[in-house]
């Protein structure tokens, strides 16, 4: 086997990655050559269904449903794993180490949840695991962690990292459309799955912001550690609101060093208009970290798609081709190779928060939610009682209120409180407001 | 020397970035080796002037002004150029790399001049040239260009590359303040040398450009051949005109591909308030590519400064003791290894531009230029002839004109034709419009 040359590609899973894959490496295989001085080529398209692979018109050749076959192939370095989800990927991932196989995958979910595992297994065989494309799609923010920013101690990063959940809130920002309408255009745009579930949850962000702070901060972190909430319960009202008071809503994925203990969140959050995350629009992605040498930078491009994803899939190619993998065997930032995260209890936090309460539009409401606030600890920076239109039927009024800086944990005790009022009629909306994190050099 | 330990740095100009790279290597020393899992450490600091690196209570052991000495210590692996000019810096470079030493170094003009020729050298002797902090200060650029982004044909680079023009421009456009105020401000905050000619004339934005154009492309770039304008003609009241039309001013260092043939240019443009680059305020820096299977992807940090270009020459360090500077050795990329660019014939390019005509204050002015631009095929989307100030003494008003997308050829023969008439009583100026360019995807 160490004789015969091991120039080979399998792409195991041919969706809309998996073709984009296919197609770099085939149309596009005379620049690559020319690019990197190297040779390699696609030998393997592994699925049971070839739909979108066939519109390529490849070579009948190419196409197996037999995995087990090319594990066996001493010419195949490469395997690219596309298939998504944690059940037969898993499987299939264990597999392709133990046939001594490199892999390159785009499966975040699979990596979020057993990637301490599948790094041993891959450590064990003497093979790489490389995952660019599982963040930000193309945005090459997994080597940006691992090389460019790798004598730097991390304060903090935040990531716009789904880009469905950032074409629905940009539709719903800009253009006022409902959430309902904005998913809709999404699904018809082919920027959002039948079942949105896994996106618009928050959870997928949280699968990707797990991998991200793994590698930024040195820990394992369990996507279980993360508390996340989704973009499927926004109503227009409060985008509008926030709006009016100068925020844009983004769903942040975020990350910080909080007196040495990690904070992770995923949450819908309003920032002012003027933060470096405020411009990212449609369904691109963007990545901010900050850095104690660097201070802030700032990763910005297109988180999805079969193309923009696929720069990333070959990019983790051409690296096992070069034999750049010494990363993976050398440092000692994998999952498999560091401590799990030392985490700052939930709810531990301090943060500026939009609050709407529903409340019945008599004489001394606004005095008996004060008095929680004020037991709670939490300082009241504005209040707007919203006038009802007209034409509305509801027999209360919409308070916006917007907090100073207070714990996590005590507006939620507050807003549990005040949810319990006989004049507050519906419960209490709560949205985060991300402030500019601030670079702090350590000079 | 083969079975000497090669664990030791040394640093060559011990200025601002010398000793913020020399801060790193000695209080962040133990974060780096566990970090990295590597062993190295700073053995010498070369210069004359130690006023920098002994405000770091460093050993007294480690300062020598003798390079000589240093290059014959065979435990030394890595030296870091930061001296600076092409001078010494060139002697110095080519004595590192033929006594088989590592380059790393932050050296722009170094680069875009005697890139070729050292790049030659370094290959002859079995040593890498690594140059992250040559561009974008500590944004990892170079890298995301010849790692991240590399399965891509590159359509064009747009790059914010000079953190003092962006820290003038921004205060002349969001404050008012004048060229020579905001200047004035720049030097006093540190952010201008006290002979700022290389930064404001854009000749420091050419030389990265060159630089990264190189790589991005896979061409030799001559800086000469790049059309350079800088901003210390600009006048506020243009800044402000622009403004006014929805325009942010700002030194754009361009490269495009137009037919197959680059066309290169660092030019003060005006940008909308959408466009992508709009935001980069301050000595920040940011670089936008558009690639054929990613789109647009930006890259953004702090682009000079001790602190964050040393994070880029302590990555470069890093990747040079992990052994994986097989890039350097096998992509044909470099500038040793490409071709001379073919390069679209200054003039050729077509673009918008915003005029700004001194003309008498009479009728048919206004004709008499239109039909200028009528003769040379240059079609106006605006005219704007704005009112003078009562207490102005000038006889002369100046005309705004805003035209659709003319040959720049064509504009230039225009403008000396217009600045010949009589009732024109100053130089036409003329500042390029730059719209945000399109993501082609090679699909």
């Amino acid at each position: 086997m160490e004789n015969k040359k091991r120039d080979a590609i399998a792409i195991l899973g041919c969706g809309v990655v998996g073709s984009a894959t296919a197609r770099i490496l085939t149309q596009d295989i005379d620049f690559l050559k020319t690019r990197t001085n190297l040779n390699f080529f696609l030998k393997y398209i592994i699925d049971v269904n070839f739909a979108y692979a066939k519109k390529l018109n490849l070579s009948d050749s190419l196409f197996t449903d037999n995995l087990d076959a090319v594990l066996v192939d001493p010419e195949v370095l490469v395997v690219v794993e596309l298939v998504g989800g944690t059940t037969f990927a898993k499987e299939a991932a264990i597999k392709i180490l133990n046939a001594g196989k490199n892999l390159v995958t785009a499966n975040k979910a699979l990596l979020a949840k057993y990637g301490t595992e599948l790094f041993s297994i891959a450590r064990k065989n003497n093979v790489s695991i490389s995952f660019e494309a599982s963040c930000g799609g193309g945005i090459p923010i997994v080597r940006a962690i691992y090389d460019g920013l790798l004598a730097n101690k991390q304060d903090a990063l935040y990531g716009i990292l789904n880009g469905t959940c950032n074409y629905i809130l940009t539709e719903m920002c800009s253009n006022g459309v409902s959430y309902e309408n904005a998913l809709k255009e999404a699904q018809e745009k082919g920027l959002a799955e039948a079942d949105p579930t896994l996106d618009v949850s928050g959870m997928d962000s949280a699968h990707k912001l797990a991998i991200l702070s793994s590698i930024a901060f040195g820990m394992q972190i369990d996507t279980g550690s993360i508390a996340v909430s989704g973009i499927d319960n926004l109503d227009i009202f409060d985008i509008n609101s926030g709006k009016e008071l100068g925020y844009i809503i983004k769903l942040i994925a975020m990350a910080r060093l909080v007196d040495g203990k990690l904070s992770l969140k995923v949450a819908p959050s309003f920032i002012s208009k003027e933060h470096p995350l405020a411009w990212v629009a449609g369904s691109f992605n963007a990545i901010s970290i900050y850095s104690h040498t660097l201070g802030h930078s700032m990763y910005y491009g297109r988180g999805a798609g079969g193309s923009p994803t696929a720069s990333a899939v070959a990019a983790d190619i051409i690296n096992v081709f070069l034999g750049t993998s010494e990363r993976f065997f050398s440092l000692p930032i994998w999952p498999d190779k560091t401590k799990p995260a030392s985490l700052l209890p939930q709810g531990e936090e301090k943060g500026r928060y939009y609050l709407r309460i529903n409340a019945k539009d008599q004489p001394g409401v606004l005095s008996k939610i004060a008095s929680v606030f004020a037991d709670y600890e939490i300082s009241i920076s504005s209040v707007i009682q919203k006038e009802m239109p007209e034409e509305s039927t509801k027999s209360h009024v919409p308070i916006v209120i917007i907090t100073y800086a207070a714990k996590e944990e005590n507006m939620h005790k507050a807003i549990t409180k005040i949810d319990t009022f006989d004049i507050v009629k519906e419960k209490t909306v709560c949205i985060n407001i991300m402030d500019e994190h601030e670079e702090i050099f350590n000079v």
